[in-house]
């Protein structure tokens, strides 16, 4: 038996208890007559010491020739600790040690194993068995364990049950990229991996399973945004039988569950917005609702005058921020260095101050008299104290700089609360988007949304304006999950094929399978898949997913602790009936 | 809101509430003024009654309309139910409606929706999704969630953290087959999906996570023997400062844990044997022991007559057929053509039958008195009314041979009682076994395993008698989980890869990370991994594990309802820099 507790159990209470405990050295102190050593296991730190007086000459010796990350076990006393220290909770008691023995040693490791360590992120990413023995990574590796555990035994008691559907399945070429997996009893042919399970959960919906679950680990071969993995984990869930609210509250329930179970957090009502007013008000799909900075749209209040840039503009837009009138023209210069950086890429900015005393002194007071900014301020919402910034220009454009704006504003000004968590659905999503690439149109969600029935007849005459029934759930400006009501019957899942362009052909080729299970008695359906990785990061209150995942690739898609991706060599090649072609 | 209740919810405390119930047609009888139809969900069955007298014309008309799979919505008013069926749970009451709506139409289904159907498994799997609304199927999904649940909990409370682990990982020529994944972003490059999780759990060991567990698909690209899957499910465990003692305890309460929780059977103490004890008692290394029929080895006792046969064998060894004494001459002549029979491969079969006058009478009478067969029997273990059966020549041959007769006898003999669960751990497995084919040892388990360490000094000179620390869990004659005591320092483990006939730069091209980790301070440790999809089968009490899969493949590794895999268009190919080689 290697121990008989922990590292982290040993209590006041145990005192005169004869232990053994194994872990690894954190640390040590070597006072000559005495050595106190630091003994860490995944449960905490136990004091240990070694003293001339009290413990066999020989155990001290070795002691001595203990360093960083030895693994031990000793046997010893609990005694009660001189100096005791409050901030772990063994911190009461030390083990006089009268054994000890190394049951491995170790090399110095490349960087140190303390909360803040001295690596970087390469270095910690070669020797991540490392790494997760620092209490930052272990504790969110642990904290996603407890969020999956709650996820699964919410929905199961909900009555979902969690179904595993297949990882080899047929490619796409719908969408982003499939990686791909070669067959070796079936020359010539391929596996896809999944970038969702979405047409077998409604496969399952078909098959009456009724209400289903899945945490999955979802592929996605594409250049790697940062933050972005290209095996990522989905919490996947499909219903049968329900209208977008049914869905809506399932969800809210189970997002309310975690929010007050994990963060011991409770919130209010989910508030509810159209995609079109996320747009309008926030500039963005997932608006961060925490705080206010509401866009006000100034087209009717400023292209009246002779401000040529404004005229020409597609959309004029300003934000109002708080006590943001004391800036200086040095503090403003950089605010519009700041919107004219590539990342955010404005030509420029308006600004106007609006003082205590209730005037407005602004950048284009050549253009604007007194009573045109008063009705700005109005717009946008400013008090006295407040600073109005404006931009203008191309309409999806300027939202995006806009909301950049807003956020990095918010950022600075300290208006994102890390305790506060403000959930929004927003619904009414496009069901197509067109894509200045291909000239045509694409799903925004996928090609099994349904479109609003009311919608439908819009879809020959302007396709960009046909509403879905789809939804997002958003958190503190993090899209953490998202979904809709699908097609279920054959002829409109046939319709929205031809609308992307499918030929018939291409369609039964691709998604036969579906269509045909749509004539055996499908049900209605529909349901929402959350991202893992992130909705674990804003649970944590972290910004990246980095952390939550216990070996994550880099930016190119590499695993630089196993050094995979690999070459193989030419027979498994020839196996697999490929060559490369380079 | 498509229901009020689900169609296994009402009772006869239901009755004259007016309710909205959604589902499929199971079948309907129409008498022409009343029509029943059989509305069927997840949850049940409900009887729904339209009544010229009592529901709207329409109504009663459209409900003529409606076939079977058809799925319908309907608002009705519960009433007592004239004949009850105490059969199902809604049995007291039905649905007077008085509002249909069709919400999909079907075509007749392929086969029949039905506990028996009358589909052939090609048609059953063709229509997945149909198959699945059938009982059997959607109890044995159901069934695996909550087999799953179970685990998952168990394990979290004793402080298990479920930790995911890559699938994109890195092909290794050693061991079953690998499927890989060409790599877009890194070109000529390749992943492999991961054959079981093993090198990354014991590097969550060395970074200290402790207990560590995952229900996690694996992927195997070999020839699919019945009733394997080239995508399959494991229930992935390590721990710690662990030696056997602790695993076996540990995974003996979770084996425990899910057979008095599921089965609602309690079990009594996990017996132990030795993998030599188990070939030598049953020929077998995962022996079904709810039954006796234990193997008598018979060398000294046959070997000291004229009888060739035996003379010349390796092993003559027999079983006593409980109550056989008293079969004819022609079923003992099928039992002897049925060891004959090429799966099992016998050349012959003596047979004792120990008559009820407690004399002997044999097929080798010429050779044999009546004392050497009195010995026969005390060694077989045969009482009176019981039959010898002896087989014999190579050792591991006529084991297996024995083993099988030993198998189909109990089935014949109903001694397989499938409310019993008869565990056991057959420890002691030897660390290399030879391969007839590469004319080397191979691994027994895998290469992270440890020897005993005073079999150690067996390695250089007889390496086929070294005992591993390693264990199965066996399960009325099913290996349900296997695993070890892991090799946790470099110079043990490049020792193994030495004696497996890596060169050290084989060795650490491959494994080099893991190797470099232990340099690092790791801890002892060691685990076990579960097939999840049989260990579920056999709970349910199921032979196949193909009910108990959502969307199995077939034996060519195919999953016909999508008809996957399939050919990849060029562009595809090309940009992962590939192409065929046929």
């Amino acid at each position: 038996m290697y121990r008989s507790h922990s590292c982290g159990e040993l209590r006041a209470s145990d005192i005169n208890k004869e232990v053994t405990l194994s872990g690894w050295v954190q640390k040590t102190r070597d006072k000559g007559f005495m050595i106190w050593v630091d003994l860490r296991d995944r449960y905490g730190i136990t004091q240990l010491i070694f003293d001339e007086e009290r413990t066999p000459r020989a155990v001290v010796e070795k002691a001595k020739t203990l360093g960083r990350e030895f693994v031990i076990q000793i046997k010893g006393t609990v005694i009660e600790r001189e100096s005791k220290n409050k901030n772990i909770q063994t911190g009461e008691i030390e083990i006089l040690v009268n054994e000890l023995t190394v049951l491995n040693e170790a090399i110095v490791p490349p960087f140190t194993i303390e909360d803040k360590t001295d690596g970087g992120e390469d270095i910690r990413m070669k020797y991540r068995y490392l790494d997760i023995r620092r209490n930052p990574v272990k504790n969110s590796l642990v904290f996603r364990h407890q969020v999956a555990m709650q996820v699964r035994n919410y929905l199961s008691k909900e009555g979902f049950i969690e179904v595993e559907t297949p990882y080899l399945i047929k490619s796409t070429p719908e969408g982003a990229r499939d990686f791909v997996v070669p067959s070796r009893m079936n020359e010539g042919q391929f596996y896809a991996l999944p970038q969702s399970p979405q047409t077998f959960k409604q496969l399952l919906m078909v098959g009456g399973m009724d209400k289903y679950f899945q945490i999955v680990k979802c592929f996605r071969d594409e250049d790697l945004r940062a933050d972005r993995q290209p095996e990522f984990t989905q919490i996947d869930c499909e219903m049968a039988f329900v209208e977008q609210e049914d869905i809506l509250n399932t969800f809210e329930g189970l997002t309310r569950h975690l929010i007050t179970e994990i963060k011991n957090i409770s919130i209010g009502d989910f508030h509810r917005m159209t995609y079109n007013e996320a747009m309008q008000t926030y500039g963005n799909d997932k608006p961060d609702i925490r705080f206010g900075m509401k866009f006000g749209e100034l087209n009717k209040a400023a292209q009246h005058k002779e401000f040529k840039v404004f005229n020409d503009a597609e959309l004029v837009v300003g934000i109002a921020v708080p006590d943001g009138a004391s800036y200086t023209r040095k503090e403003i210069d950089k605010l519009i260095d700041w919107v004219k950086r590539p990342q955010v890429g404005a030509l420029g900015m308006v600004y106007v101050k609006c003082n205590e005393d209730g005037t407005y002194k602004s950048s284009v007071d050549k253009f604007y008299d007194q009573d045109d900014l008063a009705k700005w301020a109005e717009i946008t919402r400013a008090k006295a104290g407040d600073l109005i910034c404006v931009l203008s220009g191309q309409t999806n454009k300027v939202r995006a700089q806009l909301s950049a704006l807003r956020m990095e504003l918010a950022e600075r000004l300290g208006l994102r609360n890390p305790e506060e968590f403000a959930p929004l659905w927003v619904v009414d999503f496009p069901l197509l988007e067109w894509d200045e690439e291909t000239e045509r149109y694409h799903a925004m969600h996928h090609p099994f949304t349904s479109p609003k029935p009311e919608d439908i007849d819009l879809l020959d005459t302007k396709p960009g304006e046909v509403r879905a029934n789809a939804y997002d759930l958003v958190l503190n400006g993090n899209e953490i999950g998202g979904g809709s009501i699908r097609i279920h019957d054959k002829e409109t899942q046939a319709l929205m094929f031809d609308h992307l362009g499918f030929t018939p052909e291409e369609a039964k080729a691709q998604f036969g399978f579906l269509m045909d299970a749509f004539q055996y008695g499908a049900p209605p359906h529909g349901g929402i898949a959350f991202g893992l990785d992130r909705l674990v990061a804003i649970l944590g209150g972290q910004e990246t997913i980095r952390d939550f995942i216990a070996f994550p690739k880099n930016n190119s898609g590499r695993d630089i602790m196993i050094d995979a991706p690999s070459n193989i060599d030419d027979t498994q090649l020839k196996e697999l009936n490929i060559k490369l072609d380079l």
